[in-house]
């Protein structure tokens, strides 16, 4: 079975001219809904549906559009209204098509804002929609501020739930306002940021947290093709302080997906993280959905890409594609079971 | 024949989705389009136009949603690339409907930012659309910073093209980000603030534009009710200098539409400025578009409501309805030519 | 007999010069006092008797001049001195002519600042001095900033405070540091705030408070003329929430002056908000204190104003120029009692 | 002859009234005028005389009080129209009183603005007015943000205009808002660094205009008393560069005022910079006007107090009281022989 | 015996490499050290004890040199690193040559921060070092902020922890960024903000803590040069409130050093405040190190300038040089025991 | 011939301290210098060349440690001065060791600072001392605020000075004050912003400057591990414009350091960008200088495991290790040809 950990939800235009209505009237009109009739959700349900026909995924864990969360837009209500009309969304297309979508919550993060509304929702989504995970914003400053990092206790009462429900996070940075990032690049820095931060021996965030799981997109930012340079820093810290652990240690303390799009990416990152600490995503339909002209492949059609490296054995391939999924998502079966 | 000069393009919900990319995306997918299909542009229209017979409107000036024009945002492209979409769109429905819509444009007015563009798009709208008006928002900073007023220097180019082109402006703020004010609220605000700076006696735009037309929107903010304390105000300043005109002079360089949605304000700003210088407009549907449970009335349904005005003469509703919107709108008919 | 609700005090360069002194010292010589002699006091108060004289006002509550106040300045020391010397000079001036003059207070606001200060001042001026009520800014940064609107818990103990004093407010901002408004604009649009978010359906101000008496200074703002705009949209609310009251219920738990300086707008205000909500005021001598060239009349004397307005029933004038004013300042006849 | 360099106009609290309702009205009232009679004004200009009969004073150069300058306030037009206000009272006490007053004129600074109005009011004061000489404030900003300092080219319009003219400056601050510093505190700090900047190696100042004249209010500030710490400075510079000026003849490059209130210091400044740089001056009435307890004399009844160091010669107590004065004052005769 | 209480220590460029790695890193590379060698310690070190031995000091206070200290930079933890390191530079050399220097240490004070790292930090120095004395930097903003000055409750968990030691502080300010003053023309400024605060009528420390003993760098700033002025000020409120003491009283609380570096200013220093509230000061090697090309002798060679003073007598000459210095430091005994 | 286009120079501690001088005096003391003696400056350049020796290098270029280069700092001079102090001591090493080193100069980059004094510098530095390139800053804000983007005409100047001197730019960031992220990180974090802004389409630099050479410091960030993000977006982009070169064109416009410590990333890098486009370079010693204490080799020892990638040709190898650099470098062997 093909678990895609990294999908985002395919919905109408009227979601998405629900939130310019809110952005417009900042609140004005009430909350309000999208509005969005059943055919029109279909319909794009099915578009979405075909493209994981096409490509062999059999289950994919769909949350909201990251660039499209406006986490740092003001007043806080319109960015929590917009943040679970999203997730209302997801869950009804879960609801609608139990064998081929899980939920995975986007929270209603705001730039330095009590993290206690996240904390509610992804109660919410897991509770009453059976969602399997959340996304998790380490920006939603989106650019434009300095937010705590990771390894900050601010994001502590977040990881208590988080542990108490048995989902992980998907750590993921939204839009970004900053000129000279797009949001895209933007993503790579934060994954950066969030990993550094996660891994550096000040953090206690998985002493205090053991049984926390947080999974880095995007395979991980810039972190496994620059680690000589975070191993050099370590080895450092180790002579003054010899039972620090390895830098690598600290590292596969992480999950990362696969969200990479060529192969010698995806390659090179089983080789550095090892493929127990690596699940299945591909963001498809997304950023990856371009065709190489040369081959006339999707960039996101990822299964024959991982297949077509010869050195996975067939139960890396097993932890890729499902085990690792099955073993961090605890709730990818209780999920199935309660529909 | 009726003629609304204050009416919004009835847009699907595909156009407000193209805005939520744009502000998420930063303008990192470049500018792309709506991609609004005929069909669904067609059934946004006849919805508008059923509104519009059923109320007795001939034609109806559109222009985009002020409030969600987004002047305020980051960087220019996506404001630019948002009114020019919102303007092709109106250019559409025009074209589907010459004898029911002409169109007004939004203007890509940014905070401090040149007011060239918007000359540009004022030109691009009128010569290529035959556009009969524009929007102007005093505020772009959309309640966040400080705007050269509309008698500053700034605006001359702009007023110097509508000029030259025969267009009037109708001065109507767009969303507002100050949380003491609701967009709608600021509307009332800016407007007044409109008012008293291009009705000031330090201001040089009528002298240096005789030809020039503004309109105020909603039937000029609290100018009106409050003018006692206008009056009292210039009577002092002709004390010093008994030159200078009276207030009540000033006030009718400007016009302004009957956007007020009852009948005893209607007949206060009948009375105020004179039937010369009000135009028919109603926004419908919009603000107004609401119904009074006890009369089952819609608000916005304000030709009856201004027929039930006893004191008016034949003459005076002439004006109102048709006559003062063919004076300052010379483009309405020639319009009509084009097409 | 005939009550002014909306006076200022009238004092001698002085007053003024003593906060030219603070504001340059920022504090550093003392809090000093203005010192006024007796005769220069007296011939100040008598000039402004014999301007309501001369109108047939019988009793007025003065206060004092808001865009004197410098709720914005710093420190704050300086802001209590300046409001502490204005209230005892109102003292001074009701103890000498007590059959002429009733005293409301200002109150030491400061943008943000500890609402504390002016519950205190608020009872010395009551308790000591026998005030009957006080002036409310809703904006203390005087355009420079975002305070709380009036329907925050911000002013939850200062409104507790009137309550059990028995005193109103009346709603009047004071400077203005923005450049796009003057201080008199400002007024109009703090008015229009003010009322907007006391009527907005998530205020429990009149809920926490039933005994609470707000009166808006110049006949409120913009809100009754634009009052279908806030119809509609509580039209609109109720569709969702019957229970909701309608717009114009909510206007009406509010009080509202006669400032307005035109016959036209004062009919106007008596039809949209009833004369049991209005209360004879007319800050005379003040903004409206100007002549008429065309009919020799000074604005501000609006008694025969009011009465050549023929629809207005005895009753109704009676509810105007006393009746209400008694009901809602119940202090007025206590106050002539400790004399 | 006695000439008193530094004194500030009394003026009747009409002046200060007017500045108040400037303040207050940001402007909105026109310029008026602060309506001072001529009997206000003799009263105010006698006690002022009588101070000074009272001390030998036979001459005394009066500027605007400079704490009550403002020229940290905003919109630029009121800080030129309180300066100008002041100003022309200064004029009309020196024509109505020639024998015993000069004018020096207080200038529209305002932080970072174009330095032209100065000029332009400086020319005004010195051509119509007969003025002698100009304050300058270092510190427009009033303690809150960061101007070029005096050696800057910022000042050279200035500078040229003042040695046009044959005017000197007194270097004198006005208010503060920094909370950290009082006004007064302020006129002291910002005196030493007005000195240390003009007297560095790198200012151009007098290499350019080798004809200005500076005199520094309050003896130079910290920087005779700390003079060791700038000459040590300075040696090492010369080390490096022989070509050098002593600090101490770039010192004497400039004059002091004897504004200091008490022998000790006057004897140590006289030692310091020498008698040829200092010129009489009290500031009679104002921040010395204050009585010690135990010998009953004021404080700023300096003539004695320098007479009475012994060390002084004849020809010393001469520049300081007159000489001096006329040297760089040269205006002083010229304005007597214009009335 | 002649006790120098204003030194600075004499450290190699190590130390100032390692306080350029904690700038450029922001502590990234950890805390690590300056890595010192006894060699290159004792080499400044013996530079330092020869410049001493040729001025006849036979003990110096030494602290961190001032301009170095860096107190605005962040994060916090590389200020504190940073005073820890030139505190233990301190505490060794003061090891190293127990009869030349007793240590007084810098504090990790940082704009607006908790004053208990600061409380700790003196603590560890005076029971772990034997350290007599702390410096205490008025402006750990460095002239880009605004501290509460020192007359504040923030500071007095020091001033208790001062008391309860039994050491006292040299107020000395830090670097300054503020483009307008250098660090050395910022301490001028400070010391005399110092004073004024301290002294005014206002503060409470000397009630609060009878025992607190606070030393003003550089003979006080301005403030005994311009003591007319506060005088005078002092005189007005003395008439309001008799009780208040004199200004002079005021500041005979306070002690004052001898950094002065010429006689005239010494002598003047003597004069004003006493010599009983003077302490023998140089700052050698530091400002005042500097020759007179005419006299050859350097600027920092205080005791013969001192000794030159006529007037004093012997027990004047004993309380600077000795006395005083004992008495306010007890632990000047102390330490030499515990060695 | 090894030639390591990536290394710092090793100095003494005395250029460091003179770094911290100059940021505690602001400049105060004049422009001084690091007073280094050839004995303490060849102890610094033996212990680097030593280890140069041991792995097996010929000859690196070295320029300023870029981590503390301080572009953030103020005021503009002492960054100017510390900068070419930098260089100085750089020319004095490659002076004294023509067959090892090479200089590689900084420049003095402010934040939106005049470029010309780049450009002035780094003419310079090659004229006067025949440096062979130049370290390129995108952000000389250090994380706290918004330069333009390397594709702006900004860098115009500075790139048409590159060219026609001949020498290319080594992209490196400095420190970081942005508390998120550590320089080392902000190193990684703007190598990939650079690349990215190079390489978009809306770029113009290489048509404007085509003989223009960039190298991309530590394997070009995150980019080329990240690339199939980038190739995806630009396969988009040209759908809707076919003429648009491939991205994997673009990122092969710039050229890559081999600085990234491990063999999997320098393989990966290699098959990514080919080794036409990528420098030897270790920063040894520098961050890489750390001992791995499993094989006991230091991270930075790049040599042996280029080596080791067994597909490598020895047509590669040459272009690493030597060719690529003395292709554009031209003048390192006309800065041989000099000595």
């Amino acid at each position: 079975m093909v678990i895609d950990i990294h999908g985002h939800v395919s919905a109408p235009p009227e979601l998405y001219a629900y939130k310019a209505n809110l952005l417009a009237s900042r609140g004005y009109h009430g909350r309000g809904n999208p509005g969005i009739s059943a055919h029109r959700m279909e319909e794009a349900a099915q578009r979405h549906i075909r493209l994981l026909e096409g490509v062999g995924t059999d289950l994919q864990l769909i949350s909201p559009r990251p660039f499209q969360l406006m986490h740092s837009e003001t007043p806080e209500s319109i960015v929590r209204w917009w943040v679970e009309a999203n997730n209302d969304v997801i869950a009804r297309q879960c609801r609608d098509h139990p064998d081929r979508f899980r939920g995975v919550c986007g929270l209603p993060q705001t730039p330095g804002g009590d993290i206690t509304a996240c904390v509610e929702e992804l109660e919410r989504c897991v509770k009453e929609h059976q969602f399997v995970g959340c996304l998790l914003n380490p920006d939603p400053t989106e650019g434009t501020g300095l937010m705590p990092t990771l390894d900050d206790e601010y994001w502590y009462p977040l990881y208590a739930k988080m542990v108490e429900l048995g989902v992980p996070a998907l750590v993921h940075s939204t839009a970004c306002k900053n000129p000279r990032e797009t949001y895209s690049a933007h993503f790579i820095t934060e994954e950066s940021i969030a990993v550094l931060n996660l891994c550096k021996v000040e953090s206690q965030v998985f002493q205090t947290f053991p049984d926390l799981h947080i999974v880095i997109s995007h395979g991980g930012g810039s972190v496994p093709y620059q680690v000589g340079r975070w191993r050099a820093h370590r080895f450092r810290e180790q002579e003054a302080n010899p039972a620090l652990e390895a830098f690598d240690e600290s590292l596969r303390r992480l999950y990362y997906d696969t969200v990479l799009y060529n192969q010698e990416s995806l390659d090179f990152l089983f080789r550095m993280v090892g493929t127990e600490r690596c699940l299945f995503g591909t963001e498809n339909p997304g950023s990856g959905s371009a065709r190489d002209p040369r081959t006339g492949a999707m960039l996101d059609d990822l299964k024959p890409v991982i297949e077509s490296i010869g050195w996975l054995s067939q139960a890396d391939r097993a932890r890729v594609f499902e085990d690792n999924a099955r073993a961090i998502y605890p709730r990818l079966s209780v999920a199935a079971a309660t529909r």
